[in-house]
């Protein structure tokens, strides 16, 4: 039941848990009135039952998209209802006997905007995170999570070779960072487009991108010509819109897209998505290929196993932003189309 | 060197070839200026030469954009040269030793909109026709020609599965006419997109489609609803434009695209070719490929025995348009974007 948050239970307290619901569907870009914050308190565990509460929630571009109402890979959130977000917790309370539910265990799955989760008996999307560092247990969220697995099963799907030109938009977002980094792994020439001279130092500097093209900049189409001399042979698509088309303009025959989004359009509403320079798909034999990472979660494990190898062993970077505090949530979500994360967005909200 | 086709000596007499030369590049659709004949006097062979006198000449929607002076998949068609197209003709003179140009013999190659071609030793493309009937003489521009293998290339792209339902576009055309027969073979539900009720009703009379829509009707859309209860799966794309974004809107998670071509837009000079939900892209994981018949030449005899086995069978129908008269070469191609033309068309300009 909602409650007023300065009320006679002040919720730092620790009886009382707050949460933020879909208020309102935006029509555009995110607003003051989204979401609403609810306040209620603790309900105490039935039998079978654990509490967990999160020390990181994860921010993403596709959460955008379910908090419109029309068909997408996965459900929209009811108006009224939590907001939906990974998470990585900590099971403060148990009286389940499931192991993986033993209190003081870390666990990483859908925990939503709340501070607190009651997980029942039987199927739950939760997975024990294994003990370490601040930054190890965040990489669960980002590299190791389902940002590293996007980027890992884009790349495979972009099929670059070893010498080929590989260009990835949003780069220096959670998937595009890691993307470019598999792909030079793979031996490809990795370009990223980015906004910002900051990405685009990171880019280069931190990341080893070959080059970084900086598409604020009002030259950014002969910048882009000059980073892909040879053409462009895979892109990895995250923004859409005017650089997409750029790219597309520099394709090479036979190239490969990678669809994994199209974050600039996200916040349109009926605007046109498709690029204008669409009849090259024919003209260059291009495949495109969109793909959501829930399809491939049997190859999780693999790609887990392989990039966790490559972070411990310094061979990858893990860039992130790390927000304060619970109720900087939706700040932090609209954060992720104003440009302002560099790498894996996520709000700290454990004590 | 062009004379009046006036002249003292008529062209009739047998003395004179005429030919279409490009005149200029249109802005958008062809026009009366376009095209510009002209009319020269035979020239005497000279050793290892071969002169072929085309019977029917070819007419492909792709021959549009060899139009425009900008890159594409082959070089524009400079201006003041000789209209580039595929003809079935015979060698009427000969002073080559190869047998493929001995008199008599039908060839089918680029023999251009011209009324004779002078063919040289050494390499040509000339590829000689087993004797036949009219009928079969012509299905060698068709189906059993590049719009044949085309289809033939893009339902293997599209790769439907028995049950799937395989939508075309442009489904009356030469290439979309044959990729809906094959398509039926491979045991798909088959839904044809044509213009006009008489195109509809040869799609599922004699052609033996599924379901066939009305693109010109007002409601196309709910027809097409209709007529793909469970969703689409494979999408061979001819056309472009708002019914391919109508047949995007009914695509099943994990559909194909076959993009052929996207004949609703070769006449429009800098429109916007890309489908304004795009976005459907990712969250529908579709794949879309463009492809080129050029690239799979390889597959062109596989094709052709399994395409003539069939058309002789009596299993597959060859639809098509003739048109009388080497004068009509111009009206013929324009006739393509105005939708006049059921199944292939080709211009007989044999005597």
């Amino acid at each position: 039941m909602p409650m007023s948050t300065t009320g006679p239970l002040d919720p730092r307290a620790g009886h009382l848990v707050r949460r933020f619901v879909l208020a309102e569907r935006p029509t555009a870009g995110i607003e003051d009135g989204t979401f609403r914050m609810e306040v209620s308190p603790r309900s105490p565990l039935q039998r079978g039952q654990a509490r967990v509460e999160p020390l990181y929630i994860s921010l993403d571009p596709a959460m955008r998209s379910w908090l419109d109402d029309r068909p997408s890979y996965v459900p929209p959130v009811p108006i009224g209802a939590v907001m939906r977000a990974r998470g990585v917790g900590r099971v403060v309370e148990s009286r389940s006997a499931e192991p993986t539910l033993e209190v003081g265990t870390l666990v990483v799955g859908q925990l939503g905007w709340q501070e607190e989760s009651v997980i029942g008996e039987g199927a739950h999307d939760l997975r024990v995170v294994p003990p370490g560092t601040d930054r190890e247990i965040r990489a669960e969220l980002g590299m190791l999570g389902n940002a590293g697995l996007t980027a890992w099963v884009g790349v495979g799907i972009g099929e670059p070779k070893p010498g080929e030109t590989f260009v990835v938009t949003g780069a220096a977002g959670a998937v595009g960072s890691t993307a470019g980094q598999i792909a030079k792994k793979r031996g490809a020439r990795v370009v990223g487009i980015a906004g910002g001279p900051r990405k685009c130092a990171v880019l280069t500097e931190t990341l080893g991108f070959d080059a970084a093209v900086d598409y604020t900049s009002a030259d950014w189409r002969s910048a882009l010509g000059a980073a892909v001399p040879d053409g462009v042979d895979v892109l990895f698509e995250n923004v859409g819109g005017e650089v997409f088309e750029g790219v597309i303009d520099r394709m090479n025959d036979h190239a490969r897209i990678a669809l994994c989004g199209l974050i600039s359009t996200y916040n349109d509403t009926g605007g046109h998505s498709g690029p204008s320079n669409f009849r090259q798909f024919v003209t260059k034999r291009i495949r495109a290929e969109g793909f959501i990472v829930l399809d491939h979660l049997e190859e999780m494990e693999n790609a887990r196993c392989e990039l966790r190898r490559l972070l411990h062993a310094g061979e990858m970077v893990m860039l992130e932003t790390i927000l304060d505090g619970f109720e900087e949530l939706p700040a932090a979500l609209r954060g992720l189309f104003d440009g302002t994360n560099l790498g894996k967005m996520v709000v700290r909200v454990g004590r």
